[in-house]
């Protein structure tokens, strides 16, 4: 990129409260650069124009770039292979009629991971920052749970449960993202800059502000939707029934993406919020990673049930099994036997049989069909 | 009732494994005295004659009766006013397909509550024997909210769940039932002993099967039914995934009977049951006494919402909120300056500065707008 077309970018990052429709509507049509010259001239509708006025002549993009540069940096622009467009065209329709339902114009970002990649195959786990010992062992279970099957974990770096999530996600050295409410120069809360320096170092620290900005209330709320945006799931673990994450659960819900809510005590606040959740029915009740992928997730990925023994007669049709079943444990024998012993006329033990050879249940030898005995095999995964 | 008429129904009662619908059939046909005589002299269809073929030469009728009379217990039958006439039609349609899907016979019961007044309006409480602190915590304090509420508590009386239930409702001197899965005159655990006194004395026990039966694993199941059918709602309060308390719920929902389940820890083998519960749409998440009586329960008898707190920034306009955040803690600005922060146009300032000064959210003073702190108030009710 430029330095030119970086300058513009970092300059319209920072011109106008994001999102701003208007803005990425402008860029789309001129470019960053044309767009930034325009926007700084005042030479825009006037729509965007009360968007941009009280800030359109404070132009810290070469400093914002040099402290990106210092922390060894980049901008992800919609012009970037890196660019989660999929994940970020969820954004339309009805979505945009809540406030702030845009995607961002551009992203500031730091870490070895790419975006696109974390995000096409990530769960968000987020919750209350006064979490319990309980929520933020879940989470961190969770994390670790999702860091062994190859999905990411995106969530705000606050304390409590999203700390919880980032750092066990780091501590079995999967793919964590943070995605921040102000500067990644200065991430929020002070208090997780170790665990921020370690996000940024192996994984990657994402925020829409530009350097130095602070976080603030709504910037929290808006920052949300791009947590909900960037995973193909959203999990809420603990929440209160005022917590930032039932913000992001309607983030979630809002932009079609499941929704899933860890049950809790009903004595403990910490997870009332969850419980109001699952009283949808759209709501996922989860507890284990297994049923959170299930939703992130390639296709056929499916939870096992609850560990139960499996047994390779599981998937056989009724027929199939009772084909199976009337077979004599020892020896060989007919098909008209079979037939007999499975109470089935003989023409319908034959295609049975077969699928039962196929699974390596049966076997077929000196002229009569006998069981396969063999240790079980384990389950897979 | 007649010597006679009692002696009667007490044959019949242990004549046939209740429920025995072809010996109720009999009863309503010809009155319990004629089937009595019928039964003993093997004079019934062979349907029936394979039900009481091994038992109908044993009559302890009179010895039941004296165990009864001593106990200052009472045969209920359907011919009492005090007959849960109106809960037991549930067993009809595809009910009567499940085996032990009838109604009972004839039931014995002790203790001062009227039957058919407690099922009128009852809640059971169940879950696992083996229960956690926290799940005899949550039972008890349904239970005394439902007494509160004038919900009588229905339960097994089995260690763990069932008798948490029952001694929180006998302390706060409300209605209690026990069904439990033997005779009432020995009833289990004998570790209850204490607590079936007291439910005798106070409140009331039934059963199904006559004085002496020791309970089985097929008569705890039998037994659920008439949980859940003499309840108007049932909740599982805890239950691991084979719990007994399944099997209550599944009743409660073949009878068309709500069923609530209460979440806990995922964390929690003892709550794993009430999980998979609560992944069925029908099945209510509750926590709270209100929230189960609203389901027993008389029209009009609505859970008021969760208490949660409320601050003064809740019923702000976005743009409000957005000044708002913008206002630096410390300090007055001017409607110049919060525009720059804030992002917006200075025209654009000033209305809702004046309505957050309305809100004594924030004061003009000295020519400069600053942000009113005060402690924040606590949360109503």
């Amino acid at each position: 990129m430029s330095d030119e077309l970086r300058r513009a970018w970092a300059y319209l990052s920072r011109v106008a409260e994001p999102p701003c429709p208007q803005l990425r509507v402008l860029v789309d049509q001129v470019g960053p650069i044309e767009a930034a010259d325009r926007v700084k001239a005042g030479n825009v509708d006037s729509t965007l124009m009360e968007r941009i006025d009280a800030r359109r002549e404070l132009d810290c993009a070469v400093k914002d770039l040099e402290i990106l540069d210092r922390m060894d940096g980049r901008l992800i622009t919609p012009l970037d292979d890196e660019w989660p467009l999929l994940q970020l065209q969820s954004f339309r329709g009805d979505v945009t009629k809540r406030p702030n339902g845009h995607p961002p114009l551009v992203l500031w970002a730091s870490g070895p991971v790419r975006l696109d990649e974390a995000a096409g195959r990530a769960a968000a786990i987020v919750g209350t920052r006064a979490a319990t010992v309980y929520g933020e062992h879940v989470a961190a279970e969770l994390a670790a749970g999702l860091t062994e099957r190859d999905v990411a974990v995106v969530s705000g770096g606050a304390y409590g449960i999203d700390g919880a999530a980032h750092r066990a996600a780091l501590a079995c050295e999967g793919t964590t993202v943070a995605i921040v409410a102000g500067g990644i120069d200065n991430p929020y809360p002070a208090g997780h800059s170790a665990l921020f320096h370690r996000i940024r170092q192996d994984c990657l620290l994402v925020s829409e502000y530009p350097p130095g900005e602070p976080p603030g209330r709504l910037r929290f709320l808006t920052r949300n939707r791009l947590v909900a945006a960037l995973s193909g799931v959203t999990v809420v673990v603990e929440a209160g029934l005022r917590s930032g994450a039932a913000n992001t659960a309607g983030w979630a819900r809002e932009l079609g993406r499941p929704l899933c809510a860890v049950p809790g005590p009903v004595t403990s606040a910490a997870s009332a919020g969850c419980h109001v959740l699952l009283r949808d029915r759209e709501t996922h009740l989860v507890g284990r990673a297994e049923e959170v992928v299930e939703l992130v997730g390639r296709i056929g990925e499916l939870a096992t049930d609850e560990p139960h023994p499996a047994t390779p007669l599981d998937g056989l049709e009724p027929v199939e099994k009772q084909v199976y079943d009337a077979l004599p444990a020892r020896g060989g024998h007919t098909v008209d036997e079979i037939a007999v012993l499975a109470a089935l006329p003989p023409h319908q033990v034959l295609g049975p049989l077969t699928m039962l050879e196929l699974n390596g249940l049966v076997e077929n030898a000196d002229g009569g069909w006998r069981i396969v005995r063999r240790r079980r095999s384990r389950a897979p995964g």
